[in-house]
């Protein structure tokens, strides 16, 4: 049975706006939304696509959470703290109300998990794949926000958690083989349900020099900061990265491509972000772990030398997604 | 010739940040965005598909003027101002960099216009029709919006421009006969690119007890405005329109389904509003025509009155779209 446009948003999203007054019940053209005074707004969005972003089999909570997460961990990667969001429902007609059920059940569970609500958004309807859109507020200290164009040279170059779960979490998805059922469902979950580092994001304000989150995949996400941060500096930047301290999860570890599911996999949510050398000590304080990947050099480009300390071709260390 | 992501962000969108200094040359995860004190953020997000909101035969400028115009609309109906806007380009491998550019033409046209700026978003590939979606920004004196639940009975049910206009746009691109070339160059005009009344709606501001744009339809819209304002106010409120007082164009009154399309046609974004009835001297300083349709009455629903003085079926004068 498909819902109608009113009825899905009467039963089914309007209490996810419930205890923000500005949404107004989802009634009106657009909501109201207060800053507390000394603080900026941060605001990004995201959309995701069946089959490009998503696989028609994933359960819809998953769906739902996880782009939910990735733009919370947009504002993880500022520094910001989570306020609202709004949604796009891009829909089949023939869509089950149970899909959307599910996919609402999965905002439900994490925007309590991580104290924001729905404020707002639209639902249209599609004759092709389904596709999702979501906008996220938050906010940050004035002027304390972490952005991509502040890497030095000499400064350390960091990044949270492990690297490559997520694109070997689809790998598996996809068939590829496992040592066992639980580094699967390690690897399915990490794919599936990553892990915004908001009070990582909070912690680095004031002290890393440029952040973002790893999306797209180590390698060209790097190359982001040191584009942005050449252009901002007026000196050509590059990154040594050492092979051998990439933080891999020890299902990672025993799989075939772990090597460069971590170095252009994507799909992690972890922060990359880079550190004055003088800062090490308070990697030890830090909400998760952290490890130290390499450093900022004059120059150009990012160079990931093996154990051996020999450059590794990063051409052929590149990755396909679905 | 098909633009990659980066290439199209870097020529097509990054010159619409410029002179926004928190949209961070659209380089970073998010945008960071300072309100004016005493002010608070207005916020709306529309999506678009293609075949089911414009067609694939549109010219791609007006796909995205009407796009930041019915979002502009949102906000205009809130008596907000523009401040900025994300967008969401859902596109196919295939699209033209001309198609593109052109959408991206008619965004800088009118954000130039209207005094806003873009300040992020996402690119994302989709092997179906288009679809793009947009988040606008805007901001209003504290607790001054325009929401639609404050109709009380007696209130004036007033109108702004003319009524219909966009609807028949529509069904003369799918081929209605019309009067003259003009009459089609108007009512297609009306229906690509629609005038958001912003100018109105900040004069409504303290005035108004209701307000939402026409977007579905006139009578579905209004009904929006009786449910809300009937559940804040504890009483059922409906509505009595008078068909001879709704204001038609000129090229609109030479159709055959007139008074269907002004009465359901949707796709006009003019506001409709309630006033008080001592307000209504107010109506001749308005910054753009406004007609008196009716009055809120005690009771449900709404009644639209002939000419004859008789209730008109509704059922009989629904619209459908294409």
């Amino acid at each position: 049975m498909a819902l109608g446009e009113f009825q899905m948003i009467d039963r089914l999203l309007k209490p996810l706006s419930c205890g923000f007054p500005g949404a107004l019940g989802l009634t009106d053209d657009a909501a109201l939304v207060d800053l507390p005074e000394g603080q900026q707004l941060v605001i990004a969005k995201d959309a995701i696509v069946e089959n490009v972003h998503f696989l028609s089999g994933d359960p819809p909570a998953t769906v739902a959470r996880k782009l939910l997460r990735q733009n919370l961990s947009d504002l993880a990667a500022m520094g910001a703290d989570p306020l609202a969001y709004l949604t796009v429902f891009g829909r089949r007609k023939d869509l089950p109300e149970e899909w959307l059920a599910g996919f609402v059940d999965g905002l439900a569970q994490d925007q309590a998990a991580f104290g924001l609500h729905l404020i707002g958004g639209d639902t249209v309807s599609t004759p092709g794949p389904l596709f999702f859109s979501l906008t996220i507020l938050g906010t940050v200290p004035h002027g304390q926000a972490l952005i991509r164009a502040g890497a030095r040279e000499g400064d350390l170059v960091c990044v949270s958690g492990t690297l490559g779960d997520g694109a070997l979490g689809l790998r598996v998805l996809q068939g590829a083989a496992v040592r066992s059922p639980e580094d699967a469902a390690y690897l399915i979950g990490r794919y599936r349900v990553p892990e915004p580092r908001l009070a990582l994001g909070k912690a680095l304000r004031g002290v890393a020099t440029s952040c973002m989150d790893v999306s797209d995949g180590l390698v060209g996400d790097l190359r982001h900061i040191l584009d942005t941060s050449s252009a901002a500096g007026g000196q050509a930047l590059g990154a040594v990265i050492e092979a051998g301290s990439l933080p891999l999860s020890t299902p990672t570890r025993g799989m075939p491509d772990a090597l460069t599911a971590a170095l252009s996999g994507g799909d992690d949510y972890e922060l990359l972000f880079t550190l004055p050398p003088d800062r090490r000590a308070m990697l030890a304080g830090l909400p998760c772990p952290v490890a130290v990947i390499g450093r900022i050099a004059r120059g150009a480009g990012v160079t990931v030398l093996g154990n051996d300390g020999i450059a590794i071709d990063l051409k052929r260390a590149s990755w396909t997604h679905f």
